[in-house]
């Protein structure tokens, strides 16, 4: 990032760059991801994280595509809101003494990850269109849908069984 | 934050904490949004974030009703999704150096925002019935219904104007 220019002039550049931020999320997420597996109880909810897991490597898969159809080396770039959001996650499961109750407390967290996706695959297919790179627009909607599709099973699956036993 | 206690151990320590953490979050918002309103160009988008500042600050004053509904004082946790959130939104708004793309970066970062608070503020909604807080998922609810729709005024200002004038 340049500290003395400002190296964003076009939307070209600024989807690009929020393509690279978008790498670098999905790259932590997988890193973080096993360890809400091992710290959930709920077995639909260890085996929804398992699911994701495999998921997000398939969304990286098709971020690299991107970069490929444009001509772009697959690079990230450092991304301070996925950074904080999975801080908050690791803190607030460090601070939770009940297993259900800690259930409840990472399907929030986890929830908050895929709120954090939506809003910027939302976005990225927005500008891909705007860019004409309905190639690029088709896989990136594909993750989003994915995501939207995630977030509902964790509301479901909070709703009907996890926050019941916590309270 | 317990470094060697476990905090929290019931739902209703998690809601609380959640709720303290959405206060500093909010607050935080108040004082990101003036700078967002000085660096808008499109009228429209300047707008929609002076309302969604008087907006934000009606729904502090709902948070402290829901802390007044439950008897707990009126406190904030630090909360690092949103730290980090608007860390990336300054961060990015000052790399682009074209106005009008310096515009579709911020409604991207705005809907970032907007998306977080959906998330938590659905998770409060979920935690407050359970807990037969109905009282306070009114007030919850209220502030979520307010947070989608900003969300959607925004995507319809980038499609509508915003992200063709950057393009």
């Amino acid at each position: 990032m340049g500290l003395f220019t400002k190296d964003i002039q076009t939307m070209s550049d600024l989807f690009l760059h929020q393509l690279k931020d978008m790498l670098y999320a999905e790259r932590q997420i997988t890193e973080a991801l096993p360890k809400m597996i091992d710290k959930a109880t709920a077995p639909e909810l260890k085996q929804g994280f398992k699911t994701h897991l495999a998921e997000t490597r398939e969304q990286i898969n098709r971020l690299e595509q991107v970069f490929r159809l444009l001509n772009t080396p697959v690079q990230e770039v450092s991304c301070p809101a996925i950074d904080g959001i999975i801080k908050e996650a690791n803190q607030i499961s460090s601070d939770v003494a009940d297993k259900s109750v800690l259930d409840a407390a990472l399907v929030a967290a986890a929830q908050t990850v895929e709120h954090y996706e939506i809003a910027r695959y939302g976005t990225l297919v927005a500008w891909a269109r705007e860019l004409n790179r309905a190639e690029c627009a088709v896989l990136l909607q594909q993750t989003l849908e994915e995501e939207k599709a995630t977030d509902k099973k964790l509301s479901m699956m909070a709703e009907s069984r996890i926050n019941r036993v916590a309270a």
